[in-house]
């Protein structure tokens, strides 16, 4: 099971950093699964704010909101409670509505061992009415600016 | 630690039922602290569904909802995995723009010994703006039905 | 986006009932996307326990327990606060150590429009130690039972 | 209902920075009232590590953890998504088997106004059988050296 992340510490990815809690963690004794989801979001936040076209500033100007229309998880191997995490986050392709997202969870002291890896698809709607809109250019220029394209 | 339910399965008081999930666990292998509240609140609002005055019916007719003001919990034994629980729930006070609710969970086969007590302090608002409002008298007499006054 | 559900409310699967509460949504207003999962769980236990082959009894006798090893959701619609849904459950294929499960997630007014779909994949593992192990011949029976194979 | 933290920044007071998520809200679109407790646990565990004497080293070294035994939450204000929060936290009082800790939650732009107030009860307990036990002196010390008393 034991597999190099697909996305890579290398210049194009954002690294975000995570510690896991208690909350995070199942009777299973490791991270339950749906949790990574969570990660993965806080992560692709960070990466936006980072970027310079944050999401929540793309709603209050825009009146838009990515979400989420689909999530693929590959879980390879477990996480702990206090294990350091970070979240890999590159986008794949960045198209007029659509963004889609790689990520790749590993530990902060094993960075060469994918935890997790994802790949999310998030289209851009209008908060009001959830109808399909455009990417605004500064948030698609900040999206595409960091994608391996 | 063993302590009889303030709230019993007496009459007045409503009875929720749920399984745990390991979604509700943590890796100390019990129901994580902050997932009572979750419970508790599943069960408050059928409470108010079962009297006949729901609140999701509350904030479409009238804009108001009840935001949680106070909660304080106490946690007396450990509830599992697969677990089957009951939620005994029973306004203890009902004022003009506020309601103090109690709780008790307890476990389906033993249900003399409450897992956790709890009283909730709701507070009612105007949705669009946090402004505190008076009960419509809708819920107030739903509420104040139920509870032991 | 409208489309039929995959895993439909046939003999072969598995129906389960669940309510949306305010700890399910977000500040979109719908239900969070990571908790689509949790409502899968919830439905993947009940259906093994409904097939007479529980998650629980199987750790508790052979110490194995099943783990999500990768997720797919299409995310189709958004589910609301109050909403009633039910989650469709129906073993796609059945493997010595790996079950792949199906699932739809609609509104119980409208059944057939699908919210979510969903496919696991799920791993026999020993609790002990994480290493893969073959499905007890009890819980492969009912799995398979079920599933349209 | 403008209040000032109980517990404020001062020198003894031990301050966790976090931001508020999606998955942290509601469909009310504020913070979910269960997730304060979540983010003052990640604040202890944080406060613990600080102080040299981390709860995931108890739990290795001694076999014995802390648990949540009583829990009191006033929510003043709320916290919504993008929020950037301070979650400051300071032991009231450090006894032989229990301790219990004051938290302040403030918005970090606002750090004079409380959006909640905790007091947590922890009781320290062998992981393996959940019998109270006295706390290590090393952990003792730790928190009450950061202690006001």
């Amino acid at each position: 099971m034991k597999r190099h992340p697909r996305v890579t510490a290398s210049e194009a990815a954002h690294r975000y950093a995570l510690r896991v809690y208690y909350e995070d963690t199942d009777a299973g004794g490791v991270v339950y699964h749906a949790n990574y989801l969570r990660f993965a979001e806080r992560a692709r936040t960070e990466a936006m704010r980072g970027a310079g076209a944050s999401h929540a500033a793309m709603t209050q100007e825009t009146g838009l909101i990515f979400v989420v229309c689909r999530a693929e998880v590959d879980y390879l191997a477990p996480a702990h409670v206090d294990d350091s995490l970070i979240v890999l986050t590159r986008p794949h392709s960045v198209r007029a509505a659509q963004v889609v997202i790689e990520q790749s969870i590993v530990r902060a002291d094993a960075p060469d061992r994918a935890l997790a890896e994802l790949r999310i698809d998030l289209a851009c709607i209008r908060a009001a009415d959830g109808r399909p809109a455009r990417i605004p250019p500064r948030w698609r220029d900040a999206l595409a600016g960091t994608s391996g394209e």
